[in-house]
């Protein structure tokens, strides 16, 4: 599991308030949530990253990867119910996924509701990530055992590129910001590879960074999609709490081919339905809060959108 | 202007992380946001709460009440907006309009922005804060000199309970939250008073909390509501970053009379347009986002509406 590591800055986020824990980066400067530390359940460092998991007072078990939150237990539904379902919901019967990233195994529960789906590929590049979720969050990562699901330490970037052309129905990128290990998930040469690697008509999504934050680098990513994924290109969101600016969204493209109504899913999840009918109801997610995830702020329309 | 004061609960935030302004509250426990100082500005105290400006590194001057933050000028687009045209995009021709509270102005001024506008009467009982807006945010506090403007310094509910029955056409409470001064305006005696002021097919609006954090105090508002707005009684809410969980609501009623659509505004309001034809164009608004807004996340459609 990697030797007990403790590096400067996370000294200095925790140390800040002592027995909190302080979400501090220089991508958004100025600005910082904090959560009370109930109690520090792991740190260890792994060839890639820093990784912490502790229990907050408030907000559940709270997973921090390079001194950035990535899930809490309380809030994680608003970014991962809305990451899969975006994109599952708005296809006829999904049924071969790749998820990019996300060894914790949060996406893969969500991909695993369909039961058209009868295959996800998961590509995690660090394993440690999967080692702590099945100590910390061993009913998250129960997903593992599903034998649909085959899970790949590799890197994200080389195994896309490998793919068969035409394989998937839908590709998530579940990743971290555009800093570290996660970096070429935003580059235009794993874009290009994407969109071969979906079918004519597949869909894409890539977690999108906040449009208070990160207007200029989301418009990049949307200009770059444009250049590959000829159905459509388009910006959505979600609030999550504990992300910085309480909020995080996602591009999400389609592939040429049949068309993807975006807006409004094909998949329909009713509250009334999905609140009597299943053991682990959404939290989060319905066909409502789809459609509105892609109303944009004036702010951001203007600028991502400008001819719409 | 009241003298210098700094309450005890007031250092202890500040000096929390030196240089920082930390919004902690017993009714949001275990996570704060903070805010980088670039500038004291004001700090005071008025008969009824203490009342703070500072110049911050990142969001523009910040205006705190009683240890809460109220308003940041980067982000008070995403409230102000929302909470003015929620109601008065809803309603043909809105003449006569009661704020309560909103003392900075910052409500006022979206309100001027239609032309069908008569008569504007806001109530805030703290002159201090409409003297300390006037000092450090004269281009807010601009809309006291419009002649159709009427500033009352009186106690809201009072005022609500003497105004002639039918008198207008929108009623929005601007108020902190239903702790100290502003208790009042969250129970049954004002609702009724309220609906008594409004005309018949009249539109009031509430500050209605965060579902994340007080979904037992909306469901109550939202039940205390539907014994008097006889028309309709909706929650909306927007990503609000500087607020807690980054996000808050609104209760938005109609009074029995001509039916009011919520969702589908009568007065639209473009992106294209407003971004081209006004000389100080809507941030955050438009008519997605507000159709968008009445989208709850399932956790709270299934607390507040459990039969829809």
């Amino acid at each position: 599991m990697g030797e007990e590591f403790v590096s400067d800055k996370e000294m200095k986020c925790l140390s800040l308030i002592p027995g909190w824990y302080s979400d501090v980066s220089s991508m958004w400067p100025g600005e910082m949530i904090s959560h009370k530390i109930e109690k520090m359940l792991f740190k260890g460092k792994s060839k890639y990253q820093d990784i912490m998991v502790f229990q907050s007072s408030t907000y559940g078990k709270i997973i921090v990867l390079d001194e950035i939150i990535q899930h809490t237990e309380r809030d994680e539904c608003a970014y991962v119910e809305m990451v899969v379902h975006l994109p599952l919901a708005s296809i006829p019967n999904p049924k071969k996924v790749l998820i990019i990233g996300g060894g914790m195994g949060f996406t893969l529960r969500e991909v695993l509701r369909y039961s058209s789906v009868e295959k996800v590929d998961l590509v995690e590049i660090d394993e440690m990530v999967i080692d702590v979720s099945r100590k910390y969050l061993p009913e998250i990562a129960k997903g593992y055992e599903d034998p649909r699901a085959t899970l790949y330490i590799e890197d994200g970037n080389a195994f896309v590129k490998n793919a068969a052309p035409g394989t998937y129905d839908v590709i998530i990128v579940d990743s971290s910001d555009p800093v570290g290990p996660s970096q070429f998930f935003f580059e235009k040469p794993f874009f290009e590879a994407v969109s071969k690697a979906l079918r004519p008509g597949g869909v894409y999504i890539t977690q999108g960074e906040s449009a208070w934050l990160f207007l200029d680098v989301i418009k990049k990513l949307v200009e770059d999609c444009n250049k590959f994924f000829k159905g459509s290109v388009n910006y959505a969101w979600t609030n999550v709490p504990s992300f910085p600016s309480g909020a995080i969204g996602f591009v999400i493209c389609s592939t040429e081919g049949p068309p993807v109504d975006f807006i409004n899913p094909i998949n329909k999840v009713d509250v009334d339905i999905i609140s009597t009918n299943s053991e682990s109801p959404l939290k989060y997610y319905n066909s409502k809060v789809h459609a509105a995830a892609f109303a944009l702020p004036t702010f951001a329309e203007k600028v991502l959108f400008p001819k719409k």
